[in-house]
């Protein structure tokens, strides 16, 4: 999954073209690279489809197996299970945890140019097929299959990685481990019990994500954080069915109108969030993170300018620095309807749909308890179900709050310090390959994280690495060359990172 | 079509069953009148059958014609011609005008139980279909048929008046005109330029609408007023196209947060309107409306416990009291979806429908003139059409609003004084022949009226005879028997008023 976590982030700069001893080996091993990804994205990996998902499971195995990882199967129930690989380095100071997933997104294969979501084709820049053995491959020709990119293609990046630094006897300092999941895009469901169960098999010092595209510009980033996010579906209730606004107007309550009241409430008009303690155990950007969001070019004039907007909120602040706080945000309204299907009536009820952003020191639960305190604070009776005739009769101002953290859906932020020893470790390795990166902080955007943090209070860091035009998630899902050779290159300097 | 006016309001009463000699004639002649009245609703008449129409307005001309009344059809194009009926009095000091429309709504033939709208059948309370003709009749037994209530049957009440009126040497005193239009069901679209074309023709006192059912509990009631109505359409704009709340969550303004606080602006929460000037020039309830409504039983409780509110909003005061107030109702709001319809988005624009209920005194447009101006003072650009790109980068805040006034939907409130010499005179002879009236000095409802008043500058006043259930506008219309009795002697009260 983890897509677009860097639409926003409009930067400058150009690839490296290192002379080093892993681009060298992947040059001269483009076919057999190519070969091995073919191999491994053609198996269906729908992580319902168990018989599949137990042949990518054994197939990565034993790609890791024969490369001298030492790995087993975790399972857990029926799960589809973890595929763990570790390389224990004599010596080493640290473990770090490269994480992937080996399962893919449904796939409706009438929607896919040849028909075959599952059989990979090379085509170039025209759509052409091409034979997958090449003596020289075009870097922006692509190899089209589900999970090419989304998240086969790392997989392989990191085995065609130990092949370049056992060829040019780069040797691992860290102990390194290999942590492929085989459920994400059905959302996890399991990931926090099987860390839970094998929590003393993959504790360490780092989990490293590597999951997502990098930037539109192609160019290379690491991102540091990502906000949680927890929903609120919030009615309010007027009369037990919609009245003539002729015969009851101005006599009993309108809910639409008391609900607007509420949402005006949650703010000041301009972006600031008055619930009570909203922002309380917010933990700021520090100076390195700061300092890295005064590096990325600046994008809000140009985006204020595509989406039509004359003014922004944030108090002057860079997209990038708004995301160290969180936001409370109306996604939809409803009650009754507008336009044609307007009707002269007192709405029964009124709903909105609410997302809070999450950021580092929040938690899901916490932040909508401070919603519904400040709802109750507004007059109201707050359910978690639809009201009783006696609750009406005693209650003038009656809401109903349920919440995506109370069912299980919210999450929490991750951030991770920039200055931390291990990110700059992250950093100087991956810049060593890619020249500049560009480093983010946070993303805006959610994914669910913190489940990694949670259990195994270890960092997190996520590098992408695959095109961000690879149609992640819809049919003809492909990978561009130029990022399946970068992709193994950064793989290795992860892997042989101190 | 006026229906459910008075939905509101529970009295207790019973009928007046008086020994005079227009219910004498009524109950020696229900044969004819059952005939005469089956006559008439037998006639399809949707507005649009413009051949059908002609032989209603035909029948009409010849029923009033026969009783000695000088008929025209006033014709205007090719839209149904109006029946207008005079009886000179000598002598006489006034002028009544009686209104009543022959159209009906349009019919489903397959819904009905026999499914033949236009074939007047006579039916008992168990459903079994009688002859016709009969002996007695039970007064609870029904004629169905479309229009038996809406609204042919007043019309015949009038014709049935002026025979008992005749035979019990009733002589009328003021000079009194029938005009009964051919497409109110439609909406009256030609009905201003009838009265304009023709206004010398109808120019008189007093306009009485003969249409609408009677409260439930079957007590007569007067109705002295509407109030007026009109929509506004309130699109608030956000950026041009929905965007990730993640990715802009607390940077790009959302626009259902500032619909939310634009709307909770309309009022301070307790239903009183904040819109400036929106109550000025408002004419309040009159001493002898306020005893009308004072006399009213009390409804609210019943109401509330019905509703299932704990509270109500209009300061303490009588539902009915309330409809000297105009309204500012939240019918709808849209903005993306709710529920399983929920996406975490900013969304592109956030729309309310508001309906705005007009009392005496307030004009449709100048009040939503004042909601406009309301929404430029909290900072809005207003446009009655989408933001230009040009205005998006001008323009922080831009809504767009478009009223129900502005397309010649809205219409005023109608309010005659209930101590006007000739309300009095209405009053009086209707409670001479059913007892003690319910006066209503406002319905809440709207219904255009207001047209009659701004062509002839006439007061008008509203008669309903019908039942309640008479399953008006749908199918299996039907005529109660007692108020058919009923109709006849209140028709001839009015047609015998000084």
């Amino acid at each position: 999954m983890i897509r677009n976590l860097l639409l926003v982030l409009v930067v400058s700069g150009s690839l490296l073209s290192a002379a080093d001893p892993v681009r060298d080996y992947v040059r001269s091993h483009e076919r057999e690279i190519v070969r091995e990804l073919a191999a491994l994205i053609e198996i269906p990996n729908h992580s319902s489809d168990l018989p599949n998902i137990e042949r990518n499971a054994e197939l990565i195995r034993a790609m890791f197996e024969k490369r001298g990882v030492a790995t087993r199967l975790l399972r857990l129930k029926n799960y589809p299970p973890i595929v763990l690989g570790e390389i224990k380095t004599p010596g080493a100071k640290r473990t770090i945890n490269l994480y992937a997933h080996y399962d893919g997104q449904p796939v409706d294969a009438k929607l896919w140019t040849n028909g075959a979501p599952f059989r990979p084709e090379l085509r170039d820049l025209s759509g052409k097929v091409l034979p997958l053995d090449q003596a020289n491959y075009d870097p922006e020709w692509r190899i089209f299959s589900r999970s090419s990119s989304d998240d086969k293609g790392p997989i392989l990046f990191m085995a065609a990685a130990l092949d370049a630094m056992k060829s040019s006897g780069i040797a691992t300092r860290a102990n390194i481990r290999f942590f492929f999941e085989g459920e994400e895009e059905a959302g996890s469901p399991h990931l926090a019990e099987y860390l839970r169960q094998y929590k003393d098999l993959v504790m360490g010092d780092l989990w490293i994500i590597c999951d997502g595209p990098v930037h539109q510009n192609r160019q290379q980033s690491i991102v540091f954080g990502v906000r949680g996010a927890t929903t609120i579906e919030l009615t309010v209730y007027g009369p037990k069915k919609e009245l003539h606004s002729g015969h009851y107007g101005g006599w009993v309550p309108n809910p639409a109108q008391r609900l607007a009241r509420l949402i005006a409430s949650f703010s000041d008009g301009e972006g600031h969030i008055l619930v009570k303690d909203f922002y309380k155990g917010v933990v700021p950007f520090n100076g390195a993170e700061l300092k890295a969001i005064a590096s990325i070019p600046p994008v809000e004039d140009a985006l204020k300018e595509e989406f039509g907007i004359a003014d922004v909120e944030g108090d002057g602040q860079s997209l990038a620095a708004t995301y160290a706080k969180p936001t409370l945000n109306v996604r939809g309204m409803r009650s009754v309807d507008v336009g044609t299907g307007g009707r002269n009536v007192i709405p029964a009820e009124a709903v909105a749909s609410i997302d809070i952003r999450l950021v580092k020191g929040l938690d899901a639960q916490t932040e909508v308890g401070r919603v519904r305190d400040h709802i109750a604070a507004q007059g109201y009776f707050v359910l978690d179900r639809e009201p009783t005739d006696e609750e009406r009769r005693k209650h003038n101002k009656i809401a109903k709050l349920t919440s995506g953290a109370g069912r299980g859906f919210g999450y929490n932020s991750v951030r991770t310090p920039l200055d931390l020893p291990i990110a700059k470790d992250v950093i100087r390795a991956v810049e060593a390959v890619s020249g500049k990166v560009v480093l983010i902080p946070s993303a805006g955007g959610s994914v669910p994280l913190a489940m990694f943090q949670e259990v195994t209070g270890m960092p997190l860091i996520l590098v992408p690495t695959v095109n961000h035009d690879n149609n992640q998630h819809s049919h003809n899902e492909n990978l561009r060359l130029q990022n399946l050779w970068d992709g193994v290159a950064v793989m290795a300097a992860l892997i042989g990172m101190p």
